[in-house]
This record gives structure tokens, C-alpha cells and sequence, in this order.
């Protein structure tokens, strides 16, 4: 199965994609990227581009399904709306494509990867190597990122 | 002008569309309507139909500006993220017609409508009933929110 995961937000968006085996621990990084957005550009003008983006991305790689990082669950309104508005963005090409959607807190994706719902940055890059058996950590942090939600899904199913 | 006025919400999303002409008072009603989706399908299926439907009005109605009704300034974390969503799926469909968009926050659209920022419900519709030089309160409630943030757009012109 070909998972894209999904790291929110309006300037930075990380994409990365990976595809595991049924029965097997095994998990491959096909690709990561960071989609950009100009804060000079129009909000929805950016918010066109992230779904444009990962549309094309999804459709290229055949990705069957999405798991995206959810909210911090004790953010303030204002960044809540922000990425709520990112992640619709986001939401729109998955459905365009009609593949289901899966969300994981940022509590979730570290005690799924290291087994410590409070593990620092440094041990969930550390955990995102060693799933994916490569050596140096995917830059940049956002991408990094998104292939640490991707990989939750894998290992969920 | 052709403005369509977006009420937001991810179960109901309110759509009016007006014309107005530059140095004129006149406005007039063109069309509205209420985009509803299922709590029982799926969050991205639901924004997608969001997000398509609107961008099928804009093209059928030739819309040239865009007016959304914003967050209440002290709305939650769960709700901002909830109805974020939605205007994200809005702006992708503005962005994708590369329409400007304008958000108007409750208590402006009272205030441009009605002269007072702490208006009742029932102030509004008679304000947009006076506006638009109808007999009869548009409905749903949600269609007739939303021309009243399309109203506000074409007073602020």
C-alpha cells in the first residue's frame, strides 16, 4: 500500500510517502517534499496550490491512502483556524481522489513511533531512520515529519 | 459586479450570490442556496463536495469576488479547527477560479448592515430584506446569512 502523510500548514507543507507490505515490517520511503506558499500570495491562492500540489502528488505516486497530523489539542483559536484551513485544503484533494483519511495527534505519532507520547524531536527523527532504514534524517523537518505520520499509518494496520 | 457570499460550516454551508453596479444602490438578488453534507460520510468526501459545488457556482454565475463570513473572535480551538476546514475547501475553490476573497467577521457584517455590532438575528434579515428589496426572509437561515456577507462586500465597494 502507498501512504502520503501529511504535515499541515500554510507556508510549509510536508509531504511524505512511503509504501509498506501486507505481513511485512518492511516500510520504503518513495518520496518526501515540503510544499511552499509566499505569505505575499492571497490566501486562497496558497490554499489552491497546497491541494493542486498534493493532487498531483497523490495521482503521480497512486497513493491509496492519507494520514495527516492532527492539532495539538490545547492550540489557541487563531493557529487552530489557520491549520483547520490547511488541512480542509489538504482534505479536498483526498477526496478528489476518494481515498480515505486517517488523523493522528502529535501525542499519537510519538508514542506510536517511540513509544513515548513526550519523546523530544531528535528521538522521533531517530525512530523515522530507523523505519524506514536510512541514514541521514529527510529534510526539511516538515517533510521529516510527514513521513513520521505516514509511518504511524503503516504500523496501525 | 458578481459577488458570491459564503455562511461557512462543514453540515451546512450557506451560498448567496448578488449583483450590484459600480455608483448604484441597487443590488440584486441572484441566486441562493444551501450546500449540505452527511455526518456520515467522510470529512474529506464532505469538504470536497464543499469545494466542488461552490466552484460549480462560481462558474455557473460567472462570480467575480468572494465574501466569507469569518470566526467569531472568541470562538474554541475545536470549532475554529471545525469551520477552518470548511473555508479551506471555500478558498480552494476561490483560488482555483483565481477570485478575490474578502472575509467579514459577525460583528462586522451586523455593524455594515445594520449600524449596531450587537444586532439580533431578526435585525439582519429585515437589513438584508431592505438591501436586496425582497417581500420575504431568504431561506434557509444559513442562504440568508450568506447574502448578507455578500452584502456587506458590496457595500464596502
Amino acid at each position: 500500500m502507498i501512504i502520503i502523510g501529511i504535515d499541515p500548514g500554510t507556508a510549509e507543507t510536508g509531504i511524505g510517502i512511503i509504501e509498506t507490505e501486507k505481513n511485512s515490517q518492511k516500510i520504503l520511503r518513495i518520496h518526501h517534499e515540503c510544499v511552499k506558499t509566499s505569505s505575499k500570495d492571497e490566501k486562497a491562492f496558497r490554499l489552491h496550490k497546497i491541494y493542486n500540489d498534493i493532487s498531483c502528488l497523490i495521482k503521480k505516486y497512486k497513493a491509496e491512502a492519507m494520514a495527516v497530523e492532527s492539532l495539538f489539542f490545547n492550540t489557541n483559536a487563531k493557529s487552530a483556524s489557520a491549520v483547520g484551513q490547511a488541512i480542509g485544503a489538504i482534505m479536498v484533494a483526498a477526496g478528489a481522489h476518494k481515498i480515505p483519511v486517517y488523523q493522528f495527534s502529535p501525542l499519537q505519532i510519538k508514542k506510536i513511533l517511540t513509544g513515548y507520547g513526550r519523546a523530544e524531536k531528535k528521538q522521533l527523527q531517530s525512530a523515522v531512520k530507523k523505519h524506514l532504514k536510512i541514514v541521514d534524517i529527510p529534510k526539511p523537518t516538515h517533510a521529516a515529519d510527514a513521513l513520521a505520520v505516514a509511518i504511524c499509518l503503516a504500523l496501525k494496520d
